[in-house]
C-alpha cells in the first residue's frame, strides 16, 4: 500500500495525519511495507522531510508514545516527492514508484481548487487503479453548482465507492456513540419520535474568533463552514431511521433520506426561523478582542455571518411537527458541542392539578467532555406529599475511558485503508445538503433577512430560541 | 388532637412511634396542645413513662436532634394510661381525657387478636367520632377469612376513610419515588408496557434468620409475612395504570385494579412457576448459624417457608405476555430491596448480524442505598468498529440528600394526623392480596409442591428464575 499526502509539508499532514499513520503503524495496523509520501511544492529533499517529520511527531504525539528509536523506524516508510501540482508532467515522478496495481491512497491536504487538477493529473499518468482511493477535505463547493463541478471533477477518474470525503465530526468517538446509543438501546429508540420529544438542539459553539483566517472566512461565514456540513450530519445521525446495518451504503442511504426530507426554508418564514449575526468587539479569555468587520481581511459588504441559528423541521412520519434547532458561532462563551433532546411533559400532571412539570431532557455531550446527561423528575425526600425536583442520571465516558489521544482522523484513515466508506460523506448528501443550504443563503438575500448583533455569548439550554436582542 | 398508642411500652411505640412524633413536634408540624397517651399493662406511672420515653428518644434519635430541654419539652406531651385491653371498663380510664368530639387518633401497635376488642372497648365507652382514626399495622389476618373478620370488627365502628392500615413500604422514599419516576416523566412511561419491557423483578433480601420470632414466622412463612403485603405493594405501583391524581382514592384504586389482574396460579403451573425453601444451616455474618428446622419454635410439620419466589403475569393490556418474579428470604447473602426493569432487546441487531445485544435494564434500588442504575449499551472508544459495552447511567438519591434520620413512620404518621389514607392499603386491596395468596398456598398444599432446600445466598439479577439446585 501507498499512501500520498498532497500537502504533505501542510498543516493537516503535521498535526493530524502522519501521527495518526504512525499510531496505526505502532499499532500494527499498517504494515512496515507501506510507503508513504509527502508531496509538495517545498524545495527540500526527503532527508529534511523525515526531519521535519520526526519534529512534528514529538510535537503532536504523547511522550510515552514514542522513542527515537520508533520515529527512526517510522520515517524510514516516509518519502517526499516535490510536485507543482498543475504541472502535469511533475506525476511523471510518482509514476515510478507506483502504477495502478496498487492500492494507492490519495489524501488531498489542499485548497478544493487543486482536486480537479491532481486528478486528472493522477490519472493522465495512470496512477489510478480499481483498489485506488482518494480522500478529500471539505469544504466540497460553496453552493451546489461548486460541489457539482469537484464532483463531477473527481467522478471522471474514481467511481463514488473510491472518494473518501471527509467530515472530521464523523470520526467523533461521542458522533459515532449516537448510533449506539439510538440503537442498541430499547430505551431511547422506543421514544425517539414526535410522539414523546418535544424539539431537538444541536449546539456547535467555538470561543475563538476567525484568527488569522478573515479572508477565508469572509467568504464562507457559519452557514457554509459549519451547518453545511458538521452540523446536518449530526442532524442526520439524530433523525434517521434504523439503518439495514451499519455497514456499507445503509447508513448513507437512511442519512440521505433525513437530508431529504429537510423542509426548505420560504420567504414566509426565512425572517423567523433563521438568525444570522456577526460578533461584536469584546474580551475573548480576558483579552480585548475586535469585532468581526474589523477583523483582517473582512469586508462588511460581504454581510458574512460568524453566528447562525435555525428552526427546521422535518417532513417525515417521525419527526412531522418536532423542531429542530441548529445554531453554531465563533466567539462564544466557551467551546462546546451539544445535543439536547428535550422531551414532552407528561399529557397530564396528577401530582399537582394545573401546575407545570419541567420536562425531560437528554443531553449527548460531544465537547469538550463526552458524556450522556438524562434529567429526570425525581421525588424530594421528605416527610410530606410529592415536591417533584430534577436529578440527573450521568455518564461521563470519560471516566471509564482513557479517550486521551485518540483522534479523528486517525479512526478515518483506518477506514480508507480499510475501504470502509460509512463514515464519509456520499456524493448525494453533499449535494442534498447544499441545495437546502443554498435556499437560505438566497433568501437572507432576497429578503434582506437583517445582519444581527452576536451580543450574546452562549446559547443557553433552556431558551432554545435566543435572538441578539 | 390526642393520641393513644396501644402497645404504648412496646418496640414499635419505642423505636419508631415515639420518635417520629418528637421530630414532626420538634419541627412545628403537630402543637404544643397535642396529647399522646402510652397505653399499656405494665405496672408503671406517667412519670415513669416519660422516664422511659426520653430514654428511648435518647437511643433512636440521632444526637443532634434533641437537647435535654426539647426532650423535656416533648414528654410534658405524654401521659401513661395503665389499661387491660380485654376489660371494657378499664377504657373508662380514657373518657375522661377525651371524648367523641375530639380528633383522637388510636394507633394500635399490638398483635391484630386485639384489635376487635379494643374497637369495641373504645365504641362502648363512645370514644370514636367522626374526626377520629383507627391505625393498625400488619398482619391483617392470615388468610382470606381472617383478613375479613379483622376488617369487618374494624368496620363496625370506623368508616373506611377513618381506617389507616399501615404497610411501612409505602413509606420509603424510593418506593414513593417510584411514581414520580413513572408519572412525571415521559421517558419511562412511554415504553412501560409489553411493547418494550421483557419482564421485571422485584426482590426484597433479609440478610438475617428469624431470629427470635421463630414461633410466630413458623405459623406465617415468606409468602404470608411479606409478599401478600410488601412486594404485592410495590408489584401494584410498579405496573398500574396513570392514576386521576396522586391524592385520595385515585391511586388505591389503580392498585386494586393490578390485584384484581393478577393471574392465579393454576394446579398446572404451580409447581413450574412458584419455589418454596427454607434456609439450611450456614455462616450468617461470619457466624454459624442454624438451619431453619433447628430454630427455636420451629415445627417441621408446619412446612413453612422462609424463602418463595414466583413467576406471576398481570392479566391486562399493558403487561399481558410480562412475566413479573417476585422474590423474597431470610438469610440472604446480603439485606438489599430492588427492583429491575429489564427490556427488551432492539428488534434488530445493526452493529453484528447475528450477535446477541444484551439488554437494557432499569434498576431502582430500595435498599441498602437509594437510586437508580440505567445501563446503557454505548460504543466502546476505539479506532475500528462498534465494539458495543454497558454503562451505567447512575443516580445515588444519597448524593443528593440527607436522607439520614428520615423513616417510614415519620411520613405514614404525619398522613394519619393530615387524614390522607392515599399511602395506606384500603380493605378491598387486602382482601384481594388474600384471595390471590390462599389459592398459591392451597395449591402448594394439593399439587405437592416440594419444600426445596435454600442453598442459594441471593437473587442473581441477570438468573431470573434461580432453584435452589
Amino acid at each position: 500500500m501507498k499512501i500520498f499526502i498532497f500537502g504533505g509539508t501542510g498543516d493537516l499532514a503535521a498535526r493530524k495525519l502522519l501521527p495518526a499513520l504512525y499510531r496505526h503503524h505502532k499499532a500494527g495496523r499498517i504494515s512496515n511495507e507501506t510507503q508513504i509520501y509527502g508531496i509538495g511544492s517545498r524545495q527540500i529533499d526527503t532527508e529534511q522531510y523525515r526531519t521535519d517529520t520526526k519534529k512534528h511527531l514529538r510535537n503532536y504525539l504523547e511522550a510515552s508514545e514514542h522513542t527515537e528509536q520508533s520515529l527512526e523506524l517510522f520515517v524510514l516508510m516516509v518519502t517526499y516527492k516535490r510536485i507543482d501540482f498543475n504541472v502535469a508532467h511533475d506525476f511523471h515522478l510518482l509514476q515510478k514508484d507506483t502504477n495502478s496495481n496498487n492500492r494507492n491512497l490519495f489524501y488531498l491536504a489542499v485548497p478544493p481548487s487543486f482536486y480537479k487538477t491532481i486528478a486528472d493529473n493522477l490519472s493522465e499518468q495512470s496512477l489510478i487503479g480499481p483498489s485506488s482511493s482518494i480522500i478529500v477535505e471539505k469544504p466540497i463547493g460553496s453552493d451546489l453548482l461548486s460541489s457539482i463541478e469537484i464532483n463531477e471533477a473527481l467522478a471522471c477518474h474514481f467511481v463514488e465507492n473510491q472518494i473518501f470525503r471527509i467530515d472530521h465530526y464523523l470520526g467523533k468517538e461521542a458522533v459515532q456513540n449516537l448510533l449506539a446509543l439510538r440503537f442498541a438501546n430499547t430505551i431511547f429508540e422506543k421514544s425517539w419520535s414526535s410522539s414523546a420529544i418535544d424539539h431537538i438542539q444541536i449546539t456547535v459553539a467555538e470561543d475563538l474568533g476567525v484568527e488569522d483566517r478573515g479572508g477565508y472566512y469572509d467568504e464562507t461565514g457559519a452557514l457554509r463552514d459549519m451547518v453545511q456540513n458538521h452540523l446536518l450530519q449530526i442532524l442526520c445521525l439524530i433523525a434517521m431511521e434504523p439503518p439495514v446495518s451499519i455497514q456499507s451504503e445503509s447508513v448513507r442511504d437512511e442519512k440521505l433520506k433525513v437530508l431529504k426530507s429537510l423542509a426548505p426554508f420560504t420567504s414566509d418564514n426565512i425572517a423567523v426561523n433563521s438568525v444570522r449575526a456577526q460578533y461584536l468587539e469584546g474580551i475573548s479569555k480576558g483579552e480585548a478582542a475586535c469585532s468581526y468587520l474589523d477583523e483582517e481581511g473582512v469586508d462588511s459588504k460581504n454581510q458574512t455571518e460568524t453566528f447562525v441559528a435555525l428552526k427546521l423541521e422535518i417532513n417525515n412520519w417521525r419527526w412531522s411537527g418536532v423542531p429542530f434547532y441548529l445554531r453554531t458561532g465563533k466567539r462564544m462563551q466557551s467551546k462546546s458541542s451539544e445535543i439536547v433532546v428535550r422531551y414532552k411533559t407528561v399529557p397530564h400532571n396528577i401530582f399537582s392539578k394545573g401546575a407545570h412539570l419541567e420536562p425531560d431532557q437528554l443531553v449527548l455531550r460531544i465537547h469538550p467532555d463526552e458524556g450522556i446527561d438524562l434529567k429526570l423528575k425525581t421525588k424530594r425526600p421528605g416527610v410530606s406529599g410529592y415536591d417533584l425536583e430534577n436529578l440527573p442520571l450521568d455518564l461521563n465516558l470519560n471516566e471509564y475511558h482513557e479517550i486521551g489521544h485518540q483522534d479523528c482522523y486517525e479512526r478515518l484513515l483506518l477506514d480508507v485503508i480499510k475501504g470502509n466508506p460509512s463514515l464519509f460523506v456520499r456524493r448525494d448528501e453533499i449535494e442534498a445538503s447544499w441545495k437546502w443550504i443554498d435556499n437560505i443563503i438566497n433568501l437572507w438575500k432576497s429578503e434582506d433577512v437583517p445582519m444581527e448583533e452576536q451580543r450574546f455569548h452562549f446559547c443557553n439550554r433552556n431558551k432554545v430560541w435566543q435572538h441578539s436582542t
